[in-house]
């Protein structure tokens, strides 16, 4: 069984968790303690010198990205369900993890982090947080524009199906409330939410549900 | 022949430029005026809503990121190359694209971008110069760590090969003297950055060759 790091609050993880339980994949979870910078200590930097999760541990595979750990959970047990045997498809969808990586985790993440975590932990570092949240929020709001539009008249991001693309946009898009930007404006990402909140075995993460939540943030003064 | 959007100054679409170079692809070139603000016209917009070089359009299909665009010239022109048919290379690919569209995004090409351009142009915005450059000067400085700790003891970042995931790390790693933050400290980098430059039909991009290099910026007060 391949051993997946994680962080219960970490949206990066939850994806592959999420993956995992649509796929019933059976994952050996090891928790890493954000709380006490665990992430930087020299035991998981010896496994992921990015020092970050999710991680995943396959024999002597690893993986240190949630879009490399979704391409290979996805392609290594399923063909032509959430990742593509087609090389045009691949791309498609990689077109997505992509915006994932960009304007995602640099917009609605960035601000959630900072909002309901007091962060970032990720990206351009802990300072400047209120310059940093004006501008994330920004981003955040073009993004949920251009996902807006590019749900229009269809289901799925990349495919005609479901795929990796749709999780690794989902999860930060659909906890965009935590850092106080609503979904309100954008009908096709909110049905889009509810299609993949539908799907068989979807579990939630804290705070999915609830738009007004706020994590108890142990890191904030 | 398909249509490549550019802007010449742009690392992320120098990738592309270089693939279809190692690769003998050839693209019809479309250049967008950054300095006039071309990527945010409605005419762009409609082919790319992200505002955002590289664009490519062959046919019907339309890819808006390096990312996926690397993907799919490599795939569909040369098998098992620059890409690969194997699900679990594919994953060791995408753990690359996904450090550069992390580690060296929000990293040594946001230095460069203020230090040589006065940005930056992609990424939180162009406020607070100062704190961001400091941050991205910090995280460059750390993924530069984790390139040359990666690389020794291996010519290439994913597979036994060059791949994708190498063009997209190695682009503005290279141009990381452009944002201030030196190579010197990295001879695993350094090395593996004249590998490439090394490769059949390599050409380089304005600043490559001349570490001193600062563009003339046109956006800078």
């Amino acid at each position: 069984m391949a051993t997946l790091y994680t962080y219960a609050q970490s949206g990066n993880s939850y994806k592959v968790r999420l993956l995992a339980a649509f796929l019933g994949i059976d994952l050996d979870l090891k928790e890493i303690d954000f709380i006490d910078d665990e992430q930087h200590s020299p035991d998981f930097l010896a496994i992921n010198p990015r020092g970050e999760v999710p991680t995943l541990v396959d024999g002597d595979r690893v993986f240190r990205d949630s879009a490399s750990i979704l391409t290979y959970l996805a392609g290594t047990h399923s063909k032509n369900t959430w990742w593509s045997d087609d090389v045009v498809e691949q791309a498609a969808i990689i077109d997505w993890l992509a915006f994932a990586a960009s304007w995602v985790q640099f917009g609605v993440f960035t601000a959630r982090a900072i909002v309901s975590f007091g962060g970032p932990y990720n990206g351009l570092g802990r300072e400047s947080n209120e310059t940093t949240l004006r501008e994330a929020t920004k981003r955040g709001i073009t993004s949920l524009k251009i996902l807006d539009q590019a749900l229009d008249g269809q289901d799925w991001l990349a495919l005609g199906r479901p795929t990796v693309g749709d999780i690794a946009v989902f999860v930060y898009v659909a906890l965009a409330p935590m850092g106080d930007i609503s979904l309100e404006p954008y009908a096709h990402v909110r049905a889009w939410i509810e299609r993949i909140k539908g799907l068989p075995n979807f579990f939630p993460i804290e705070g999915l549900d609830d738009p007004n939540y706020r994590r108890a943030n142990p890191l904030q003064k």
